[in-house]
């Protein structure tokens, strides 16, 4: 493999030491890896973010690429630091569901359990296995290592459950998967979805967020509302957004990942 | 061209999974582009601070940088993504006049509007052209694609306003063009400018920002002042700045992008 | 040297366009250099924090690493910018302290002061010695110049004061180091100190942190304690540090920097 391509995404944030140790121990093991970050500041602890933010980058990278993720409130104890491969890429991090959805959307091939201390640093903490176990088996994956080494292979990683949406005849019901930075309404309901209830591009559409409920129309880009204005979309991952033209749409209307979607065909408009 | 330096600047915010995708785009089609970060938190659709923060630091870049800069309300809609060639380095990015405060400061030698598809991804949403545009076109320009390959030539780019300072005998009159990180509160009033009204290094003098009054030491560094103690200053990109010594000047003095400045030689001492 | 590794850490934030003109000289000069951030959100002036952020972070990167640091209140006034040369790793930036922590980890071979004007860029500003002093001499000792060509040796560089813990029979004093970003609480207490008072793995502790006093488990990872519980653990840099499973102890106990914390082995149980 040359100049292996090793990404990085963590809760770390960005004003400690911890995201550069993970970097100065994939340097020093591996120096022609390239290191990427994918995003230090995913909400913290939070595994189904974490998830979501992984899924939708990976698919973009080149074939052989490495991705180390680590949203781990689980560290030192029992959970197990995994190893997965599917028929594209590798992942590497916490058995905790993080790498699965990503994973999950190629073809999986093997997973390991990582235990082959010759993998890791010499001293492996009890706090903080990104820089003491999982960047030392990416770097050493990067620098030849087959996967097999690493440990025994496994079949039960976990794997998270994202609630999937469901729809009657005029009603289409989903989540908030993601609010993004800026402030976008990120939905886990697809385009092929609305068209099950008849909405396409043009349509007025009734949605409930909670408790509110908002009549917007179906357009294909921000900038056609008007500035402060709320429109519906399909976002660059395919999902339905719920979105203001230049403005925060999750603070106007005091939205939150988790929440409940509600979608119809708009009787009013 | 080998190993070219490819800058990305945007106003994407550092959580979501956006600049990684605008990478992994970079890398998979021009694995040898070295990919340097100018800044992802350039206020939300602010094309006028996205164009200052580029070109402050696109002149100390090595000839032939390809720099991609997406502050862009108007993805999806009739703004063209373009491609700005000039003496020193590319520039792609939208049509917005994000480019051109930087492109204007070499000689801009052809534009070009992006509409060649086979510079694109396959498949180009509405939505997120950094990634399905401008990102790919960067690499493809990396990779050795001619800049005329990318589409027409275009002379009509849009160029921004920025107000040059005004002058009279005894009084500069200008605007705040940045207020960074520390809080410095950058204007549009350069050494030259000061020199006209007989403002030079030592003096006192005379501020009006918004509607306070301030008297300053024009000093030449921060720690001239006492601690906590404002001055008036040449900054590092040769404009003048006032500035708390280890404070906040932007919040003490309640100043914004764009606020007035007027500027005299002080009588009080 | 080949691909030589630079590191970059400040207190410049992340939204203007100064830590991508040191990038930027940086790869002008010796485009060979292998750029990693540190961290470049250390808290403003604050020559503390930077120093346990550098000194944290630097034994992980490879022999032969220019780590440039600059928190920097002083720049353009007489603090001298010095090149710090360990057995096993360059330093570059202000004469203030920042440095020493991290070096005098290793052994201090030889420090002189930058004087050198070919060693840096042709204009120097008064307020930005990163960009105009430290990042070209950096990519100059990259390049291949050697340390003694920067300017005349010294000896008399500041070393700064981080007061070490006390102890009597049965208690500990310190302080607290850092705040992370997870508001695990870090403090200057290491395993050897708490062993000195009988404190090991499963004890239970008594800490006075400011004017709060805690009872609890000094346990060996975060997931040891209940969700949203306070524990007592070693952290991944050796030292104590008080956590909550899942939450922020430095919000939960409003501690911050620089508090005194005492520490014996809890007679409550």
């Amino acid at each position: 493999m040359k100049n292996p391509t090793v990404t990085l995404m963590s809760d770390f944030g960005l004003k400690d030491p911890y995201v550069a140790e993970m970097k100065a121990v994939i340097t020093s093991i591996c120096p022609k890896a390239q290191i990427i970050d994918i995003s230090h500041t995913v909400e913290k602890f939070n595994i189904r973010t974490g998830a979501f933010v992984l899924a939708s980058a990976a698919p973009y990278f080149p074939e052989g690429t490495i991705h180390v993720a680590v949203v781990d409130p689980g560290v030192g104890t029992k959970r197990r630091p995994i190893l997965v491969e599917t028929n594209r890429e590798f992942y590497v991090g916490p058995d905790n569901g993080l790498l699965l959805l990503a994973a999950q959307k190629q073809l999986i091939t093997h997973a390991y359990t990582i235990t082959n201390s010759s993998c890791m640093l010499p001293r492996v903490s009890n706090t903080f296995h990104g820089r003491d176990v999982f960047a030392p088996a990416a770097a050493h994956l990067a620098s030849g290592t087959r996967p097999e080494k690493f440990g025994p292979e496994i079949k039960d990683y976990l794997v998270p459950k994202f609630s999937a949406p469901e729809h009657t005849k005029n009603e289409l019901r989903g989540e908030v998967l993601h609010i993004d930075d800026f402030g976008n309404i990120i939905t886990n309901l697809r385009n092929t979805d609305l068209k099950k209830i008849g909405i396409e591009l043009g349509s007025a559409v009734h949605l409930k967020l909670r408790d509110r409920d908002l009549n917007l129309n179906f357009l294909s880009a921000y900038g056609e509302a008007n500035t402060g204005q709320p429109l519906a979309l399909i976002g660059s991952h395919d999902f339905l957004e719920i979105s203001l033209n230049r403005g925060n749409a999750s603070e106007e209307f005091e939205t939150r990942n988790g929440d409940a979607v509600t979608v119809e065909v708009s009787n009013k408009r």
